[in-house]
């Protein structure tokens, strides 16, 4: 991939977003072909990968009609159960078309991370280092009496505080950041760069704040990574063009 | 079901033979209608459970085609991750027959059990007693530059030293323990009870050391559990006449 000729890295995190491989309204509805896409890409780099992914309609639908995240009580075993084992059936989705694919994923269990005070990321350094793609995915858990969700981003944020990546990659359903919602307002700009420095604010015009907290999030992991991207996971050939001048997405 | 109200028991520890769960001679066949038998007969349980089950054909015939157990190699990756991919697509399945039987299960990985010097079976514990039932597999693990094997069977006998259950039940594809390989001698005798003082050598022509083996750790998991029953798993229905002198399945 033209990626690695360019630029020189030896680590890249990848964050699939949900909405990109699942269908975000149908409880359970993989998009086989967007992630074959996307794992396609890349197993053709050839630097280190750690690999994460959200839940999309695996983990929302259920975790929503279930009020988590909440407090913990007895009747709620069932339902974490249905969504821990719904975000693993989605993982052995992303698994199998990785090992299709030529990679060697291991998938580490967020439950098996979050226990501790602080996230315990030595599987992923094991496997990494014995030359697997650590699998890590958006999940439940459950800690101090507490249903708490650990998104694929929140792992991000503690993977890269521990890998310093060169580049970290998101994959959305959509082309970048842009100056407003680009789904609800036609005129919404995609911003190419966002410089790190400049408050969520300055280039935003938020409404849900959904955007803010992602926003917050990818600022945390920049101070760790040499490079942040937020690409379209459908269109994942455009990493190609990270560093060219007409790449389509947002640098941070 | 019977087995509690004739005898008092808090917690039953369950391993669910792979040969029972899956068609050991082809890859990957689940054997869904046996699955969902045994389940529901645990399902009617009051007791606590924890439940292990073997890889049977998911993990087997790729382990045994890649020669693990064995010096871990990077080319043993990708073999590596399909054996654990398989594993776990497997306990999927089982997982999802307990939640439609009103179970609600936890995979606890086997990778995550054995990290340091001593089998870490904390997240037993802690979903145990929350109300879950910790379920458990047999998988490949990466030590000490090896690849192993850990069985449901060797879990179980890690799990009975932490736990003391009140019984261990092993479903397996046959009676019980006989005197000699059922599959092989026709005259062989099934022994409906095994005074743990005796040697193997005492009970059993062993041909193949297999059963052997798996007596050795009955005897370990008995040192610690008040009561061992190996049951045939395709009649689940037998769990019914522990303690009754018709019970079919031998007693240790």
């Amino acid at each position: 991939m033209l990626i690695s000729e360019r630029i020189r890295l030896k680590l890249i995190l990848v964050k699939i977003g949900g909405s990109v491989i699942t269908d975000k309204k149908v409880y359970r509805r993989f998009r086989e072909e967007s992630c074959r896409k996307i794992i396609s890409s890349l197993s053709s780099l050839k630097e280190d990968l750690i690999v994460t992914h959200g839940a999309g309609s695996f983990g929302h639908i259920i975790a929503k009609k279930s009020g988590f995240p909440k407090r913990f009580r007895k009747e709620d075993v069932h339902d974490f159960s249905t969504v821990h084992r719904d975000v693993l059936d989605l993982n052995i989705r992303v698994s199998s078309i990785m090992l299709e694919e030529g990679l060697s994923p291991i998938s580490i269990p967020t439950q098996s991370v979050y226990v501790g005070r602080s996230p315990d990321l030595s599987a992923f350094k094991k496997y990494l280092s014995l030359g697997f793609t650590p699998l890590g995915m958006g999940d439940v858990i459950l800690r101090a009496g507490m249903v708490k969700i650990i998104s694929a981003d929140d792992l991000l944020v503690a993977l890269s505080a521990v890998f310093k990546p060169n580049l970290v990659v998101f994959m959305t359903d959509v082309d970048g950041i842009y100056d407003n919602d680009p789904k609800t307002f036609r005129d919404a700009r995609l911003l190419k760069s966002i410089d790190r420095s400049i408050a969520f604010s300055k280039v935003m015009n938020d409404v849900t704040g959904g955007m803010k907290s992602k926003y917050e999030k990818i600022l945390k992991i920049r101070k760790h990574a040499g490079m942040v991207v937020v690409v379209n996971g459908n269109k994942p050939e455009r990493l190609n063009d990270i560093g060219k001048k007409d790449f389509i997405g947002t640098v941070i």
